[in-house]
């Protein structure tokens, strides 16, 4: 049954309001649906987000990654694109909690025509925590919204790095998160489209593993000279974080 | 003036012969031309040979990786590739002091025509230690020797990964170090001449500094599937190397 929180927003069956730390920020999550991961948290982390500048998230989902960038820069607006009319919902009550109507907003609608719905070229920065597998067409199990976060059902990468670079300024930095087994494919598509990477940091679940994540900032017409970043390791023993993770997710 | 080592080699005045702590192998070095780097041994130790393969390396200056590569696997044969006729003679000289003239051949002559000087689709792999630095043209100051192994005068990095890609048989690995700031440009290079990466390691002075050497493994004609190794930290204090830099120097 729904039920209100204390700011009189619709909180429905299964869903839950989890504490963000940061400005009293709260966000509804669904389990059955989606809740947003590490990654979110990363990718919002390793984002710079300049006074006044104008941000969209392509494939925002309940709205994490606009809701932290919000709280941590001094961004003009930020707004955040989804095709899921149910996380769309969910998303917006969040900033109606939040008090961030006037700052963030949640457009419905597909990545694979963003350029359309956006003017072209009006975007300092770009963000997106993207689907990571490639979809086969086979059967998926799980729910509709689980898969779609999962698989590139709807969108794949060069429709999202494609329509990144239509909807970014010259000069403008588009941000992402994925996995390193598909870096290749991901840096000839960010040529192809002239988004130049410029920095790269890896993350490692330890510090002798393989790279289980990567996060990737590029810019728009920029010249080749990539940086490597210091590698981000999250656990420092089994189930114990490293300092850095712990600074990350508090907000620093 | 010249005087002959224990193997009644000629060693020529301002050359000097290290030790490479391997078989009783060593190397004939002259520091006004060229010695061999750190990240020689560590292309050596990162470089896969199975037993009874044949490996190349483009731009061999003192022979230093098939050298390292004899005495650490089973390859049946090695071959090195140089264009300065000093540093082809000062190798031929380290082989025979090492016994290694049956295992290892060196030829004088120029990367960028190396696949009319050997048959096309006839190596399983190929190694380089290639010049870092693009060459706009402008003075360069030290030895020429030295110039030509640190910027690209005499070949670019297109030409180097082109002929690689043609001596290559399918299925053959390419192994490269470089510096990170040119990843894009390499990894847009590799995939343009269908050698894919396939597996790629940072190399990083301290655990919390950029990388400023990579690693890169890539497969001709490979499916897209890319792991990125544990990061390789040099030093864990100042002038303390890592154990498994020590490990890598004493041939594990």
């Amino acid at each position: 049954m729904d039920y209100k929180d204390k700011s009189n927003v619709i909180v429905k069956p299964n869903e839950r309001v989890d504490d963000l730390h940061r400005k009293n920020y709260g966000i509804i999550q669904n389990p059955d649906k989606f809740c947003f991961g590490m990654d979110a948290v990363l990718l919002s982390g390793f984002t710079r987000v300049e006074k006044d500048e104008s941000a969209l998230d392509l494939g925002t989902g309940n709205g994490i990654i606009p809701i932290l960038l919000e709280a941590k820069t001094q961004g003009r607006h930020f707004t955040g694109l989804e095709i899921q009319k149910d996380m769309v919902d969910m998303a917006r009550r969040s900033l109606v909690m939040n008090k961030q109507e006037d700052k963030i907003t949640i457009v419905a609608g597909d990545i694979k025509e963003a350029s359309k719905l956006f003017p072209k070229a009006s975007f300092d920065l770009v963000t997106s925590n993207p689907p990571y597998m490639k979809y086969n067409g086979g059967i998926i199990n799980g729910s509709r919204s689980k898969a779609v976060a999962r698989h590139e059902i709807l969108c794949g990468l060069e429709d999202l790095i494609r329509e990144s670079s239509l909807l970014l300024k010259q000069m403008g930095r588009f941000y992402i998160i994925h996995r390193p087994h598909r870096l290749v494919e991901i840096i000839n598509l960010l040529s192809k489209y002239k988004l130049e990477a410029k920095k790269i940091r890896f993350v490692h679940p330890y510090l002798g593993k393989q790279a289980n994540m990567v996060l990737i900032e590029s810019v728009k017409g920029g010249g080749a000279n990539l940086v490597v970043e210091p590698p981000l390791i999250v656990y420092k023993e089994p189930n114990v974080y490293t300092d850095e993770i712990y600074e990350i997710y508090n907000g620093d």
